[in-house]
């Protein structure tokens, strides 16, 4: 492995008597797992960075779209009316919780490793601790209990954790890809650089960065599984374990480094059509209103009979066209102020206090970091 | 769905004119979820308690077995000598980590859901945000910044905990299978308890809990990476991430808390034996003293020298038999204390100091419950 | 085991002389694993029954909808005109496929497990292969040249092909999920069977058939994950391998199963909206015809010059509206025949040839049973 | 993408009239998916010849070992005796089964993919089917019925069968890292290339190739799972899917040929000690042959008392040393060949027999290439 050559090249560019005491007591393990913590402080310092910024665009929409009204869909179906102010900061809290966890796991998975052959720090004697904590001091990382050669927890804590963060992202990135359908069209993640790249359909607007984010997910969560095997180590070292580490780990950082990338691009250059939103919450006829309307008349009747009279307008509605307020009071002598129940906008329920709750969860965290 | 009958039974046994306010508001995700997440409280303080006992009945052992002196082994091979204490203590600290861990999920995992129909609480005007924290309290559930219906990280960060510790455990129950290996023989599962069930080989352990913890811990890393993908939910409800979670964490949880059962059961009835430990320590002829006669010579030569000499050594012993020291002694007039080299014992290192640090680890931590 | 009791019940049934011979020289796996081929042969038959009735109802479909213009989308956008015949053509083949793997993997799957404790026959003396062959005839299942305890590949290889069937209609489900959305509206599987069951949003159509078959494709895809890690046996049997067959098999042959059984059903009550599907592909401005453009215009001059005047066409349209035609015809006097051009259902390609070829394809293979 | 680029190039290196007419009526992934098919040929070329070459290193070592009787271990613990031979057997036939298994997929696999943009040939008019043969015929490829580019069966399927050839790998690299333990020692892989790369420990011979082959087998375990959940492709194309596919297929793909590899040289510089095979099998006092005195016995007495007697005895041997077949002289009178009953070799059943079936199965099929 590398690390004896090195050993070997430092040990001679030391030289003399010192040389000897190089790697003393160390073994190769040692350096190759010190040296992945490092490398994944410096990893999880720019991630951190990045979610930070996704956060703080994300911050931005939510506030920017409080009065951006759209049908929210349940099921890939229309359900009541929303606002896209509350979608970006249904996307903003799994990454501020992500960044409440990164701080949790930190001091867990930034320690050193050194145990010597098996852990057990033969070679130093009654000094084995004592040595443990100056490359710990030295290198500003935290001393561990124990050597985790084989106690990989934290290695895999972080792993969960990327997939964690790559899969919030790709919730967005899908909600991105549903918006920018043809038919849809509420959002356009092209707008501005070209529009996709195919010569002979100009029209399309492909989501590729949407598709991008599940895709990033969707790896995330297959090499995760083969993480969490790789958890199996055998005695004081199994190089089973150690190789499947190695074909997951680094994607998984690269992968998630790269889809917060992808996903701060995806929001800065958004083209959100607020008129394309508001045309497709008509589009249904009003029947998206049903729910405002079955509470509306709820304050009149009897809840039953409201879902009941509801039930029958949106039959006829759905079967003959129409609208359904205008089937409702054809219905009904009951008091509803049709002229509010005809505008989504009067159903938005809590959007904007969840906005305000959100945005306040966003706020950095002097403790976090 | 179960919670439609549900509500139209629970507002017909309220009745009256109270009954049209049952359910107002909610839908039936609100409910689900909430009682997905008492269950999982329930669960937790359950498998948190069996945490405990794993990580106590291991403690015990670390302690006890300071002295019992084995082979420790990397890559399937014996290496050095360490202790079964210090084992134990390394399977310990994973599930003390675990222990934090779960600590701070808890608030994050612990809260209501109360969206209604698409999570804007539209039926509650202005009193969502305020309604919500009734259901909370009454429950002693948190009450979180959004309603998290499509926001599943939490959920899925509670399944990786789960596989972090079905893990921890499987790596328990691989050392321990592989250390009752008939020609290894050191630990004996079955011991007391009648020696698995084959009527015709009446000479096997089959060691079934250590085989049980490996089997828990693919099992979990498996569904886990599942869960995952689960994370990707469609606009404001999507069925299918609903579904794999169903498919998966109820099996995780239970996984876990069965591993933990087993792992305490196998613990208890651990027959460890501390002579057949000190025989194969013996058996490879010396060998394993390998890296302890280098440093001692060390001492005496410089160290290339050293382990020249050492390696050399070994190969004689390997062809010829004999014992390494035996070996070293021909070929060697350095005065290094042969007598103490022989003995592994005194080639433990800092075994009994990393205990202790495990030991101290593994207090219960005041602040984490 | 259950197996043991069962021997030992047996035994005394047959009593005498006679039940001294019952279980001689087979071990509990050769039972168990026997009685899961003779289950899976079972399961297989209805299995294939319901593949074969799934081929059918899309068979019919493709053949009814060769006239049924509709978007073909890439990368959720619209692309070029396709029919809905095509598309139920391109879910028609995986499930062809998947008959011919069927009757290829069958003759490996199907054969009886015996070798005794170890695999070696011995307590059958030179007789061993020669009884093998009994129960093989008995149960008219294969004998294979070894026993098979730890060779596991067949099993293996069936989670696969279970895989690969729910593959491919969680593949069909994706479609029909999107295609049943609010504002694509194309088919709708709640046709006839009520319209979810939202009590105060009746206006939804929950697709639920389509989730579950989605969801049921990414179920079999992570549990496929976990059954392949079991194929790494231990010696002459490994307990943890088999644990996680238990664990995954069963629960994806049942969710195979289930998966054909509500396809079927989906694809009975689903109704077809030809009418929105010309107009979601009018809905674009005739956008949907500039590849249709550009190949009608290469006639008449160079291609790039027709790519260049389609994409200037298109720009202007997106821009300030109107219809493809109509912007090109007012860039060109190029005697292209406008008429045919406006009309997607002229430019469908090789759509009815490509339907043949699958329906040919889809008729039962005679060799195959 | 570099298809567009390649095609700009290609078409101006043809020039003229004739340039064109490249690409006419394909589309970028038409080149790509032909391509990735022309490369999986050639790769699969050369893994069929190094399935063939392992079959055949192990086909000589079964005929090799037939009288190399050893330790048959099933749940980590000694059984019953078997011999070397059967064990190589064992891993040879699911290797044979793959090979039939590859034999029976090419054709679904090996053939041309041309749909253009849509999948439906739109560019070609009538002539589509017929120009799709062209490269099918120019290339060797077969014509499929239907363009596949989002019914991805052919893609998946190989996928399993390769984590199928490298999960048969890892079973059998898992046997020999157990047999090379240093208390088992029956196995060496390092003999004669060094042993290990340790300079403080040269005692060690680390199983290094064993291990790669069970990492191999969870790696690409692991990246089927991820592999399956591509099969849900959305409409005509999709992104995500695609994506997935180049995630992971690649690497299945190396991981399969590298561990074929991996597992010739494993196989060619195999050291087998016979002898340590042969006191292992002495080492637990006669207590493998447990079964064999037990079937023995019971020529003499009926079943039920033969087992106890034998039960009886091996409580006898594990409590207070002595080998088996003296604590049995002891207890009983009857007449049983206690010299034959000594000799492990004399209770192998059929393993010759199973050999022989094995090596007959292993020929290669005249229908299979």
């Amino acid at each position: 492995m590398a690390v004896i050559d090195f050993v070997a090249q430092f040990r001679a560019h030391v030289g003399g008597d010192a040389g000897q005491w190089v790697h003393w007591g160390a073994t190769s393990q040692d350096i190759v797992d010190t040296a992945l913590v490092l490398q994944l402080r410096d990893a999880l310092a720019m991630i951190a960075d990045r979610i930070d910024q996704v956060i703080g665009a994300l911050a931005v929409l939510a506030d920017a779209h409080r009065g951006t009204v759209m049908a929210a869909r349940t099921r890939y179906q229309q359900a009541l009316p929303t606002t896209f102010g509350l979608k970006c900061a249904g996307w903003l809290l799994p990454l501020v919780r992500c960044r409440k966890r990164l701080a949790e796991l930190r001091p867990r998975l930034l320690v050193v490793q050194f145990g010597g052959a098996a852990g057990t720090l033969a070679a130093l004697g009654d000094d084995g601790v004592t040595v443990m904590e100056g490359p710990a001091a030295e290198l500003d990382l935290g001393c561990p209990p124990l050597p985790w050669h084989t106690q990989r927890d934290g290695i895999v804590e972080l792993g969960s954790w990327l997939s964690l963060v790559t899969g919030s992202l790709g919730k967005l990135g899908q909600d991105a890809v549903l918006l920018a359908q043809t038919e849809v069209g509420e959002i356009d993640e092209s707008a501005g650089g070209g529009r996709g790249g195919s010569s002979t359909m100009p029209q399309k607007a492909n989501p590729v960065t949407g598709e991008a984010l599940v895709a990033a997910a969707r790896l995330n969560a297959t090499l995760l599984g083969g993480l969490h095997q790789a958890q199996i180590q055998e005695h004081e070292r199994g190089g089973v374990g150690w190789q499947m580490e190695w074909a997951t780990l680094p994607t998984m950082v690269v992968t998630a480094g790269a889809g917060l990338s992808k996903a701060a691009a995806l929001l800065e250059r958004l083209s959100v059509s607020a008129s394309r939103m508001r045309d497709n919450l008509g589009a249904a006829d009003g029947l998206i209103l049903a729910e405002a309307a079955t509470f509306a008349l709820s304050v009149h009747m009897p809840r039953p009979d409201a879902q009941a009279l509801v039930k029958c307008a949106a039959r006829s509605v759905m079967g003959e066209g129409g609208h359904l307020v205008d089937a409702l009071r054809a219905r009904t002598s009951a008091a509803v102020d049709w002229q509010r129940l005809r505008d989504p906008a009067s159903y938005l329920g809590s959007c904007d206090a969840l906005i305000d709750r959100a945005l306040a969860a966003a706020k950095p965290d002097p403790l976090a970091s």
